[in-house]
């Protein structure tokens, strides 16, 4: 049973055997009147996927198809689709589903839908398993399908899907902009995503990270200052002075969490958005008493949010930091392995996909 | 030297011995041009006067009077003392001193300047340690002296100073009002102000505590609703209800967290004003991920709220609900005794200094 029955894609089977991936048919949910097919041209390699195939954040179901960075053309359009049309250049990040009527998604909240639908590894109501963008085709709702601008390229577009979002909607709901002093923690695909957006909407950006390498492309990036985190007292210049620190590192278990708060502003927030194998520091809430400080993370971001992301990306002629890798059992295995090692300046965008799977239409 | 050099208190010598008080002198700092001496009438006993003695929160400098929650009479005012005269009502709370001169105090933020002064066990510049109001007399900054409206008596004005201003503080900051859906976790000291503030602020209230003989206590206060979180599931008809959670219990070490997390709505707040002598939880990131939850401290409150407060007080006629003592070593013996036992409903004040101290005009 080929297309539209089903698509294919580089599978993982095995946590032990994570890099080792299976080109393999799986079944594609029933096409309903709101999905999109999309022919896949390009996908962005997430440091969730590694989680994922790893077994880090827990079994995963197997054999699995990971990728939710995707780009392709739209090849066939439900009879009420209105915002996409056959042949549009289309995106679909990490949420692929949600009930669309609950209080949180009326409130465009939909990526905290209790009944929210990950891109791939979740199952449908009928029971079919999501299957991620390491593949021919995938099958979306409309509500979570958005057009590329233009002057965006499909690979430098594709990173923006997950990372880029999962970023900019902190940013924005955190306050970036004009005046404030915003602190990015690691720059990896996360953080390299968060300062371009965070200068983009007129922010003071520092970047802290640990590798000191790094320093010439934070400066490129838009960073005011890079700050070294492996030097002795590095907080003591910056006592009070942040309004949040955005943390996309996922080491976070290793951090001195009072020396990272002794740099937010009075009731200043350390947010989270890299999701570590382990748990966060042990944690006193006396700690957080010198400035009324607090901690959270926040999950991707909504649609309107995707939107106002793209179009300050294309406004701006914003670019990802990208790497390509022609998509194959072996292209991924090298993709996921270097992001692994942190091996990846900023992003992985597998390419090239017809070659692999032919044109598609 | 009696007064005005020195001051006569109930002091604690030996964390082992923590509620075993002596009566002693303990000198006063260098009167200066914005100081008020004050004849101290009632004092309030606080959860952190028994963490301190006890050496819970960690060793405090010995033998220390401790107790900031000061209500008495100015008997003498200094030459640069604008809004105080001498004979008037006022208040001290948990803080005397800041530098007044620093970024944040001019924010409004002195409850977080990086010199500010406990009203117990911290040193003033010249090296005086600050001691607290079990005793007969307390020497103020100005700005950290309140005029107590007349209206609310003394031995119900005591308490609002440290533990009213406590819970008051973050309920405004986060927004306490109408349309809002606030839970108070623990009734107890700090628990039984938080209802009573935010109902007067006009939120919607619900009394999380695991105590149900504390249900019409609560209902009494102004709650909508007290949820006994001994109860299996108790969270279920709770998910997303939440703007925010104030939490006033310091046994936050044995909550589990997600359970309590499950009830915020998106980017609602878990806000801790309890501190227990123990870590909180150990947290994974993820768990903050289902609604973008975060979670936080704060410490006291600034000027404006002191002020704030005690006009709602005033304006509504809102009284603490308090038992007194009368000041002595066994009163001061009692009173610490039941507070660690949580056996108080739902705040000590200790009254009756002219008994002990004589009139001290």
């Amino acid at each position: 049973m080929p297309y539209p029955e089903t698509a294919e894609g580089f599978m993982v089977k095995d946590h032990k055997e994570w890099s080792t991936f299976h080109k393999q048919e799986f079944k594609l949910k029933p096409f309903e009147d709101r999905d999109i097919d999309i022919a896949i041209d390009a996908c962005g390699v997430c440091a969730s996927d590694v989680h994922t195939i790893t077994g880090g954040w827990g079994g995963a179901p197997l054999p699995l198809c990971v990728g939710h960075e995707v780009v392709g053309r739209a090849v066939k359009v439900g009879k009420d689709v209105k915002t996409i049309k056959v042949g549009d250049r289309v995106g679909v990040g990490a949420q692929i589903g949600a009930d669309l009527t609950c209080g949180n998604c009326k409130a465009d909240q939909e990526n905290y839908c209790p009944n929210s639908i990950d891109t791939y590894g979740a199952p449908y109501p009928d029971g079919t398993l999501s299957q991620g963008g390491y593949s021919s085709h995938i099958r979306a709702h409309e509500y979570f399908t958005f057009k590329i601008p233009d002057n965006i390229e499909t690979s430098i577009a594709a990173p923006m899907l997950c990372a880029g979002l999962t970023v900019y909607s902190p940013l924005v709901r955190l306050g970036a902009g004009p005046g404030k002093k915003v602190a990015i923690v690691g720059l990896g695909g996360l953080g390299h995503f968060a300062v371009l957006w965070a200068k983009a909407l007129g922010a003071e950006v520092y970047v802290l990270s640990h590798t000191p390498a790094k320093k010439d492309d934070a400066l490129k990036m838009g960073a005011k200052e890079f700050i070294c985190t492996n030097e002795k007292d590095w907080n003591e210049p910056y006592k009070f002075a942040f309004d949040f620190i955005l943390n996309t590192a996922d080491a976070t278990d290793k951090f001195d969490m009072p020396t990272y708060f002794s740099t937010l502003k009075v009731m200043g927030k350390f947010h989270i958005v890299g999701f570590g194998d382990k748990p966060l520091p042990t944690m006193m809430a006396q700690e957080f008493a010198p400035n009324g400080c607090s901690i959270g993370a926040s999950h991707i971001g909504n649609r309107p949010e995707m939107l106002a992301m793209f179009e300050l990306a294309s406004k701006q002629n914003i670019k990802s930091w990208v790497e390509t890798i022609d998509i194959s059992a072996e292209g991924c295995k090298q993709a996921v392995e270097r992001v692994w090692k942190n091996d990846v300046r900023y992003r992985f965008t597998l390419v090239n996909f017809d070659k692999e799977f032919g044109k598609r239409e």
